[in-house]
């Protein structure tokens, strides 16, 4: 295991992305799938190291059981796919977005399915796909359950990514003091990913790159889904909560803390002890066989019967791959098992109003005997107290 | 309309937000539908003020045909859509996702619709939003009709917008010298970019904004959707296509010119000429009841009887407003009439591989007598020849 733990920052050879095609199209036998049709651009990623967004130009990857790929797309993008996809495709090019009759994207999409074939579809795929997709249509997220367990580049490439935003996250406590606002924070810490990423990774895809940073003071720290504005400054005290991550060229992590400026202000010791405790439980059981369910249910118990049962705003953790928040979840609802080369965030999370939040975050890796954090920052309270 | 073309930067009064219900209301009540379900965060964006991204916890916006709509989000994210919305709303809360039984986002959603009701939805609804939807099914954008000519105040965000590009676009100009890297024009152009976005609307929305600009060289201009890598260097000679544009604050915006660094090489200026006529061809057509496909013909015509028909790689021109990107297309397929008030961008190109490529384009307002130029450049080969 320790030799997964070797930074990757190189693109993917094209036999990583055949590999997790044969995973799909394990996926696809097992359903008796004749073609898998996906819209989603984060599953056309994993597949092709294509990057694209959705705009009202489709994009279409058309996977048969047997045989090349095919991708549908705009005349105007087929040398931007070209240069970037990895996996072998053949191209099928439409004119425009509208076009004349006889060249718009479902006249040339439409031919390449037969009206008796059985053809898995994604959760996610819009209406409009849906309706100009021929044969028996069975919605199914094969992609997503193939991207649940990383293969080794994946592993890799999510070490790398790690060590980058632990990094960053080492400048954002430096940076942060009283009255230092937001959009310094942001800048500070954008700019050192930014070129630290591009030192690395020289030709690193725009669409799957967005790297960020920012920190809640204790006045909007608990409330953790608060989007911060540039001249929010920072405050005596705390808890603040940090966060570091985003997408690395194709690979989503976070980080979290929750740290003081000068001083821990009465009354914060005994949240920031119970977080910590469920935060041990849930290392203590993220482990390979565990149900998911069952780790939020324990998690959760240990705060609830600390009393802070109704400070509780969200799930145990979530899963992360090529973007920072995906499946599966450390949720009651997810009875799926952990599995080694998962890859989630372990982040019980405690708000109070009128005295803030509490949370740290790693992203971990789950290996064959339990767990190993690939994120990296003080975690003890007397570690996050910063002198101002 | 002169005073259209006054620059707002303030978010959005409640009676702004009322009138465009007021639009989507009126299409509900032609198209006979008891609600509208809207998913897509652009719609969402534009009827409540609220920005989110798609990610595994749904939002979801209902609209009754009468009373007070209904937001449907997790509890994780409640206050922060009331901190950004100012669309009236009450709020339908779920556990989290997923969520222990009785308590998933769809079984909060599920009793807000009547099993008999007619229940408008977006073509780009996904399957799972769309399956667990009661009622009869109308598929009908009709948030995308309501977006398509803008309000007093949508205009003037817009030419705020504009300034805001065509200033970054000075900068690009100054920037761009044989040599240097494609990383540093986005660098010095953002930072203006957002250094004066900051100033102008202090508590700009994150998630709505997205500025940039890039150069394509003449090596890759003719591949008009080249994504360039940080490395790139600018050449000598041209022709150069740049872009400054984005998304400012929820606005969308472009500025596009061909350029040249010290010298024009040989055999440009045809092609360029032909553009400059294709291009005056289509602001000379662009006034209201101008037919959209109409435009497109006429401008493909102009470059094809100049013998460069087969160098044609996209359509004039398309709408704008929430993204860069969206209805109404000036394109062969959309035989929708221009209207004073649509915003559409005018750039018919030529693509020559071993030359170059070669299109200017704007963001353009349709008015009462015929249309209003948003963005500033410089136009004529002469003065798009930078000295080195």
């Amino acid at each position: 295991m320790k030799n997964l733990l070797k930074p990757i920052s190189s693109p993917p050879r094209e036999e990583e992305l055949i590999g997790r095609l044969e995973k799909v199209r394990t996926l696809m036998a097992q359903k008796e799938l004749d073609y898998y049709v996906s819209f989603d651009p984060i599953n056309i990623y994993y597949l092709t190291n294509f990057a694209n967004y959705v705009h009202e130009r489709p994009f279409i990857l058309l996977i048969p059981i047997d045989g090349t790929p095919k991708m549908v797309c705009p005349l105007l993008e087929t040398t931007h796919v070209k240069t970037r996809a990895r996996l072998k495709m053949e191209y099928v090019t439409y004119y425009e977005f509208p076009a004349p009759e006889g060249q718009n994207w479902y006249e040339v999409y439409q031919p390449l399915i037969s009206n008796k074939a059985r053809v898995g579809v994604e959760s996610v795929m819009p209406l409009f796909i849906s309706e100009k997709t021929p044969g028996e249509q069975i919605v199914t997220d094969i992609i997503d359950e193939a991207r649940l367990v990383k293969t080794e580049y994946e592993i890799g490439r999510t070490v790398h990514a790690c060590e980058l935003i632990s990094e960053g996250h080492k400048i954002l406590l430096e940076v942060a003091k009283p009255g230092t606002l937001e959009l310094l924070i942001f800048t500070e810490v954008q700019k050192f990913l930014m070129e630290k990423l591009v030192a690395d990774i020289p030709d690193f895809n725009y669409y799957v790159t967005k790297v960020g940073a920012a920190v809640l003071p204790p006045s909007k720290s608990h409330d953790p889904h608060f989007v911060p504005t540039p001249f929010l400054p920072m405050e005596e005290g705390g808890p603040h909560v940090s966060g570091v991550g985003g997408q690395v060229d194709g690979y989503g992590v976070e980080i979290e803390r929750t740290f003081f400026l000068g001083y821990v202000p009465n009354g914060i010791k005994e949240p920031f002890e119970v977080c910590m405790q469920a935060r041990a439980l849930a290392y203590e059981m993220a482990k390979p066989g565990a149900i998911l369910s069952e780790i939020d249910k324990k998690v959760r118990k240990v705060i609830i019967d600390a009393g802070y049962g109704d400070r509780i705003l969200h799930r145990t953790g979530h899963g992360l791959g090529i973007t920072g928040h995906e499946a599966p979840y450390i949720a009651i609802g997810d009875d799926r098992e952990l599995v080694p080369g998962m890859l989630i965030s372990i982040e019980p999370g405690i708000y109070i109003e009128g005295q803030g939040g509490f949370r740290h975050s790693d992203t971990v890796l789950i290996t064959e005997t339990g767990n190993v954090k690939l994120t990296n920052a003080p975690e003890k309270m007397q570690d996050l107290v910063i002198p101002v």
